[in-house]
């Protein structure tokens, strides 16, 4: 028999095991961010930077792409563990998926869990993974225009991070200007301004973590 | 040939509006190009360039976005007719859409169309709009990793367009090493490396059009 899913029944699944998900992390204590950017914006390389300024703190990573193992890789070399979950052509994670890559994580020893989605500013905001704070990573490679022209998925966010502050000579945007006209579409967001290269910035975005009872 | 079950219906009825959408380009003498790319890499900008360096072509943009028409107004400041879509919360122009778009423009003083996607690596890829190529655009900031990453889009596409060569030095990225991984994936690819600001580039990019018939 053919038929259409329509997204109703396909978010209820989600979102029960989103629930599971989150009281799992509960349970164990672990902070959760969901880690949403488009391709390139530097989630990753924010990944890396975060582990260099939070050495006390008991971290892991789930990593989402469509392929390679090469996120986790790079996170794994720092000494934190981390998961790889591949989607195949799938554009975003779901929380069935983050609830298997669980079982592969060692709960019992971390306080604080990042799950970087796929690569993608749009399709992932719709999916609760059981995260306690979805943050968007938005790079100013990117364009002042993009929290209006994709702002549901600032809608939906706790945070935003703007990375690659030291690109911003050199294509003209304003790192500041930029974090402003995503609060102008949901001001309940904090916003940073960050450059791994530099380390600007790095300090507020370990406040704001710590500010959540992790450190 | 088999596909999964639930995007069947969905990508038939595409499919059908991709039919009707190439019959009336193919009768109107219009060659068009599916543009797809991440939020930022550079597809509006890159048309306003090819704007520039076509001046003898009569070019038409549709110009798809989840919400705002900023897009399509920059291109009509250009002289350019435009047309913009908005997609509301979805990832990806659909066939049904172009169509629809097509009523809006002066088919029979075109010979060049431009469909601009919505800003994603992932989604765009799988929706067939009608056009005679797709081209992939991913500027250097999005790093060399991303080809491998997100394979599909590639192996779909006829181009592939790297943008923001100005930025290479700034970023540590060779854009012909990441033009080169692009056509690692998929060796079909013809290749464009480009900046918009320093004018690199933008003559092999015209000169592929022209050998489309263009010009």
């Amino acid at each position: 028999m053919k038929r259409i899913l329509t997204r109703e029944p396909i978010l209820a699944a989600n979102d029960a095991a989103a629930r599971a998900v989150r009281e799992r992390l509960g349970a164990a204590g672990i902070f959760a961010v969901n880690l949403i950017g488009s391709p390139g914006s530097g989630k990753t390389t924010l990944l890396e930077a975060t582990v260099g300024v939070l050495p006390g703190v008991r971290m892991g990573i789930i990593e989402g792409d469509l392929a390679t193992d090469r996120d986790a890789r790079r996170l794994a070399a720092l000494g934190v563990p981390a998961v790889q979950l591949n989607t195949g052509s799938g554009c975003h994670l779901d929380a069935a998926m983050v609830l298997g890559a669980l079982e592969r994580l060692p709960l019992v020893e971390l306080e604080l869990l990042f799950i970087e989605n796929v690569g993608n500013l749009v399709c992932p905001a719709a999916f609760d993974l059981g995260e306690a704070a979805k943050a968007v990573v938005l790079s100013v490679a990117e364009g002042e225009d993009k929290p209006e022209k994709y702002a549901p998925t600032f809608l939906r966010a706790q945070a935003v991070v703007v990375t690659k502050a030291d690109l911003a000579p050199h294509v003209g945007v304003d790192p500041h200007r930029l974090a402003a006209s995503a609060r102008a579409i949901n001001p309940a967001l904090v916003s940073f301004v960050v450059s791994a290269r530099s380390g600007e910035g790095l300090d507020d975005w370990r406040g704001w973590l710590a500010a959540k009872g992790v450190e």
